[in-house]
């Protein structure tokens, strides 16, 4: 049951409702490979999710949304299947409202198809808003992986890029590999080959570098929280580009659906910012990079002030305030 | 014959003149191992020198000298051993000069211990001065590696840290990783647990956010080459923290010898930034990090301009501009 809006994509969903079962891309398994898994069990989806098979807010939704229909199709306990569903990772906002759609929908099949063809018509909506500040020729910055792969399919910040290259803009984009976990080097790089959309890497540190050479026309970045004041909270990294593209006066666009609005958090100064392992800083895929002993201090991500936003692409339009 | 300015020193000397041989730190083999290498010919040396066993402009200046003062205890040709040392990093300024000096002085060996011995001398100067601005208890965050292990012992940037934690002003230290290469994560964390200082290792796209969640006092840099208005090239990464240091009002202080000014070069636009193999971004000890075919681009280096440093902490003084 392939999504219509993505028929023609060279990057298949990243989940998608098979009818009786569920197929998702394993995104432990790229770039080196591209594995789709069929998921028959909610165990195994749950088990999927915690090894982080599949990452990325919208994408969270849709499979929280397909386990429990996974499990209404199996006869099983709803309720059961998804406590085990949103306890595989409990700080995830959109597993669990995935989850709960699903659970209170008479149809729990139906709503979790419709979630997923929304998140990508959402993503279509951005990447066409978006489209309108993408200058021909334009060379963008992004961070992070916003693309396909975030979501169901197409992507917000990526996703902009990807309409903007199909509009005939012939954007060319400069891709943060994003340390410590480096989506943009695994991800962003990979969907941009996918796509054939000219795609350059660099170390994190290299964009100010980038921005002074006048190398750089815009940034455009994602949002994990845009609290009700505009402040955005998103992967590490994404404040120190705000600032560095403030100073070179370099446009800074955040791409993100409405629903990434939390109106009940009403400023950045009131997200908590989550710390992660130690071990992501300082090795690689099993390599040790630094002395043993040694901490790192991991913050998952940062808070941008909405004064150094130039602009909101959601799916309603592009807005320089947020409500 | 230990450097007797070092002879408390946890760190051996980089390099160092053993009478008849040189012995050097293998850096290849950090922070896992501390293996001192024995070097009995110049061949040995020139092949450790093109395989970046030894590293960082001051320890190649004393590298290029012990090599001529080598190949002198030995009997064998002067202008032949000085040529086959030249070859192996063409690009390298210090080790040019460094041979030069050996080859142009009545005794080699007194001219090779002569320069090693300065070496110190200066950067102990260095961080003399440099305690100067470090406050009791300071966080100060640093990039790249510019300590012991750059010089022949002690260190620029990373030596005033070291005088003042000797001087006990208790700093602490948030240590860059330094992508791609990690000189942070793989030696300057390594130098600061020897010492017993306070280091804390962050991916270098969390400078910002630490900045404005006030963490940090002060940052403290070297240099690679500083031109004569003051524009500073340094490790990539540097320049996009001088930016971030401006923007949240943190001192930003570039630490380096004198010998490091290049009057011949009037600004820091003069300066050629060297572009080095895209296998440094796109793998880590072997393990691929992005799709096969994805190009990098990766400067080696940044400029800084003058106006963004704080001050110039030399073996002279403090100062606010050069020349």
């Amino acid at each position: 049951m392939p999504l219509p809006l993505l028929e023609d994509s060279p990057i298949p969903p990243t989940i998608e409702w098979m009818g009786g079962h569920i197929r998702l891309i394993d995104q432990r398994r790229l770039p080196e490979d591209l594995v789709l898994l069929e998921v028959h069990s909610i165990e195994k989806l749950c088990e999927l999710i915690f090894a982080l098979a599949i990452r990325g807010a919208p994408a969270l939704g849709a499979a929280g949304a397909m386990g429990v229909a996974l499990a209404s199709v199996q006869g099983r306990d709803l309720a059961e299947a998804a406590s085990l569903l949103k306890a595989t990772r409990p700080t995830a906002v959109n597993l669990a409202w995935g989850v709960d759609r699903a659970l209170a929908a008479a149809d729990p099949v139906a709503e979790a198809v419709r979630i997923a063809a929304d998140d990508v018509a959402a993503n279509q909506a951005i990447g066409g808003h978006g489209t309108a500040v993408v200058p021909d020729g334009a060379r963008v910055l992004t961070h992070c992986n916003t693309g396909s792969l975030a979501c169901v399919g197409w992507g917000t910040a990526l996703g902009v890029i990807r309409s903007a290259h199909e509009a005939g803009r012939q954007p060319s984009v400069w891709v943060d590999e994003t340390r410590p976990v480096l989506q943009g080097a695994r991800l962003t790089a990979w969907e941009l080959q996918q796509l054939g959309i000219p795609a350059t890497l660099v170390v994190d540190s290299m964009a100010g570098s980038l921005m002074a050479a006048g190398e750089v026309d815009l940034a455009i970045v994602g949002a994990d929280r845009i609290a009700a004041n505009g402040d955005v909270a998103n992967k590490i990294g994404t404040y120190s580009l705000a600032v560095l593209a403030r100073y070179h006066d370099v446009p800074f666009y955040v791409a993100a659906p409405t629903s990434t609005i939390d109106s009940a958090t009403p400023s950045g100064a009131r997200i908590v910012v989550e710390l992660r392992p130690d071990a992501e800083v300082v090795e690689i895929g099993g390599v040790r990079l630094a002395p043993e002993g040694v901490p790192a201090q991991n913050w998952a991500f940062d808070v941008t002030p909405t004064d150094l936003v130039t602009g909101y692409i959601t799916e309603e339009g592009i807005s320089t305030s947020v409500g």
